[in-house]
């Protein structure tokens, strides 16, 4: 009984018999195999936990050894942030449709878990962002996400105008609903919405996007993982525009001019059961065709 | 003097008086430079070079220490797959218009080619794509690409079904026109048609850009430079299918049934007057827009 | 007894029983409504027709007041082009999935086609385009198409210069795999997969769609139906042209140097059970997203 | 002299002096050819117009017989909206850059001005959309739109649902950034951002653009310019929202639920001087190639 020892829990918010059913089933699981088990605030309440298992998830990331996610990929988002700079492993455990970070199913549990804390599984590092917001007072807001950073238009009746700066070299201004840099996790999320470009996992790149922006050639970029990329608000636009991390707002100044996005110091440690295959989310959740009928070999 | 003593020259297979003029100018630089200076058949011709100074590409990938080429992007792919095995050096002079590849114009030629010779000057690798291509027989035929490797449908009345495998896991079957498999260079050439994301040429990566799939979820991928692609044809489609390397038609058998694309073993070895901005060329070949006039630091 | 005394049928040239299963089905329930059946050869075959009951399609054309086809799109087009000219009415049975067109599924041929037999059904005129490509010498060819006319490069390496002209008015030159011109009926079909929008069937209009252009701002057009649109082929790239309608090579001179399409003088009259709502099938086929659960009124 | 005795004029409010001058010189013009001319206030102001020349816009739209608008397309919109339901036709006189709607260029005012006032212009309804909005309490807000009616997210942070009937059919639900209900005219603003076709601008067409939808497929859809659209708001989404008119913020309810979109019952009556070439202005607009050079007829 080698791997993880002390096992944090993170819940959906969601009332949802199934949250409570596949926590239930979790916790019965984790204690059968006689790990110790801490709860968030809410996977704590759902299932009715003893006050000193119910930890803060600062907390949860010093005492833990794994985290097991138990929602849809947003509860897995904020998971990674909590815990990425504790680089406290995660496994994501779904609650109805598949998810592209949360990939086992609630009747899978027992199996998929028991394979897990046996060491059958695959990690798999995944780079995560920091964006580092001034205004035009000195200061600055950070933010951390796994998916994306945005930097968006505040109000949809005005267009802003943003200047891209890639390793301090000026890349392009444009003016559009916003950019979107993402990394690989988040190419399946919003940035393919904006027409971005499916990124392997494990690439250390990112993708900057431009929201419906008015110059039609103004297309995705793929850069290096660790570039540094700075956006900078026209100068009328500063009141107008706000900025994303992972689909939350921000903190940040009132008016910010400057919004600097540099690779996280810490990847987000996913563990999936060995076997899981990229391509087979992919097909699944994009409609994609499988293989043809009569392909020989 | 101590870089690039013998230098050959490739020139573009057109009867434009540019192209004489531009070849004559370099001459008169390179020999002012007191370099040795080598011609493939058609720049010889156009300049009526002595005959023991025309050579084979494969001489001259042997004795030549740069290669300058006067043409545009296409005649740059050409001395770019003629010269990848001896790993000589390029730079391009491009006549008339910018390219992406050949970044250095006419006028300019004394400043740069002087600079180059000079040693001021950025060399970047750019990676190569090999493409074996097997039919229902035994043997394979190959190809060399800088750009782009394109399994084709061959007949306009026939759609074609295409199986992708990535490290040897399936992806997807689709039906489609084809599909581009494009290195960063090749980015901006057609797959940035096919609707393809801009890599940076100094990414080691892939995309893989399904050309008018049915399916409107297939997206672009990118993957790592050094994966191994299979594109399979469908049973009833191979003789429906035509290969292209940079544009060109593969030699394959009648009826290919298996595609592999890997990364070449040597990349084209580009050189560039020092302060090279590539951004600075996608702004003027994408019509991109430059600084925002009031922005304030 | 009115209406559709006499019925034609056209099937799909394909050897699964499905096909002969929902032939036969379709057959005597036609004999019990006491129609006259004439078959195509294909359909006539596999049902064992007596001869005298077999017709050419022209035949067909004249004698039918109705025209049953058994198969999926494909076969529907090829029926829809062949009664064109006589303009006799279409109802379609699709085998296995749902089709565009086709929209009567096998299990529900009794009910379906009782209900049409008793008027119960609505016509929707479905606008067709007519090609007329000429070469360098005198005359032209001509041909039909319900979904699309479009010019293609023949050979994948090379790229081909076309001009649009529509209402003899210049609209651009491009660089490109080719243009559809689609009607409505065609939007759902190649011109979705290049890039074009979803037409409603009802609208007199056509998209002209560029494939894969080399400019990106050169997006899908939509003009009037009645558009007098011109192609007009490169001088260098007449015998790298290939012009297709529906999918099918057009008979056409060598080299065409022009490609001229107008609205046919005749809509293709498709008929459809009453309640056909198209809106239900495009979700259907493209896995659009049903009613929000829980939206109250 | 028969035509357009009283004319107005709407200026745009800039403090470039190129404004000021181009209304002097339209001013100049409009005397000696010995028209009364009416003033907004922005311009009135500029050209320090008598008072009793500077009327309310209501005003202008009933006592003049065209209106001249010098700015750019924003302000032509403007002008549009508010000249309306008076049926005054408007040219515009553009400053700087070539509009999509004003192309009149300032150094051209003398020719172009003379040529509409002797009766040599050719006049192009737009059809415009009328907005209604209503929450969840009794009552509807109204806008008219003349490029689009565009029902957005509000906060960057939020998907909202929005569920899409066209004539009273559901059409689909989709999570998505907003939706765009563009006129022909709107289709190369913002729609064409969007992803939207080019709409030629006599068609009596609508596009409906899905702004960064979730779902891949739900591409833009073309259909009839008198549907009745109506955008319903999911129940949980309606405080998120925003409804803008030409991209302007419509007044409307707090929590919107439902948008109905319609024809407005009057369109916006453009002058152009003869000749007008929609597609020269796309070309120049949207950097599409001119003529092949060697094309022979």
């Amino acid at each position: 009984m080698s791997n993880f020892k002390t096992i944090g829990i993170i819940g959906k918010q969601d009332e949802a018999p199934k949250v409570w059913e596949t926590l239930d089933r979790l916790v019965r699981c984790l204690r059968a195999s006689r790990r110790e088990v801490f709860f968030d605030d809410v996977s704590g309440a759902k299932v009715a936990a003893p006050k000193e298992c119910i930890v803060g998830l600062r907390e949860m990331g010093r005492c833990c050894s794994l985290v097991v996610v138990v929602g849809g990929d947003g509860t897995l988002l904020h998971a990674a942030r909590a815990m990425a700079e504790f680089q406290v492993p995660l496994v994501g455990i779904n609650l109805g449709r598949l998810g592209f970070l949360a990939d086992v199913l609630p009747q899978e549990i027992e199996t998929r878990v028991e394979q897990i804390l046996a060491g059958e599984y695959q990690e798999e590092p995944r780079h995560m962002l920091e964006a580092r917001i001034s205004g035009e007072e000195p200061g600055e807001d950070h933010c951390l996400a796994l998916n994306e950073v945005v930097v968006h238009r505040r109000n949809p009746a005005r267009v802003i105008e943003l200047e891209t700066y890639i390793e301090g070299v000026f890349v392009n201004a444009q003016r559009s609903d916003g950019i979107i840099v993402a990394t690989p996790t988040g190419s399946t999320a919003y940035a393919l919405s904006g027409g971005g470009p499916l990124l392997h996992p494990t690439l250390d790149v990112l993708a900057v996007v431009p929201i419906c922006p008015h110059t039609l050639s103004n297309r995705p970029l793929v850069v290096a993982g660790d570039s540094h990329i700075e956006i900078r608000i026209g100068d009328q636009d500063r009141d107008q525009v706000k900025v994303t991390c992972d689909g939350l707002t921000a903190s940040h100044p009132e008016s910010p001019a400057r919004v600097f996005i540099d690779q996280a110091p810490w990847p987000t440690r996913l563990l999936y059961p060995k076997g899981h295959d990229h391509y087979k989310i992919l097909r699944a959740k994009l409609g994609w065709g499988g293989p043809l009928p009569c392909q020989s070999s």
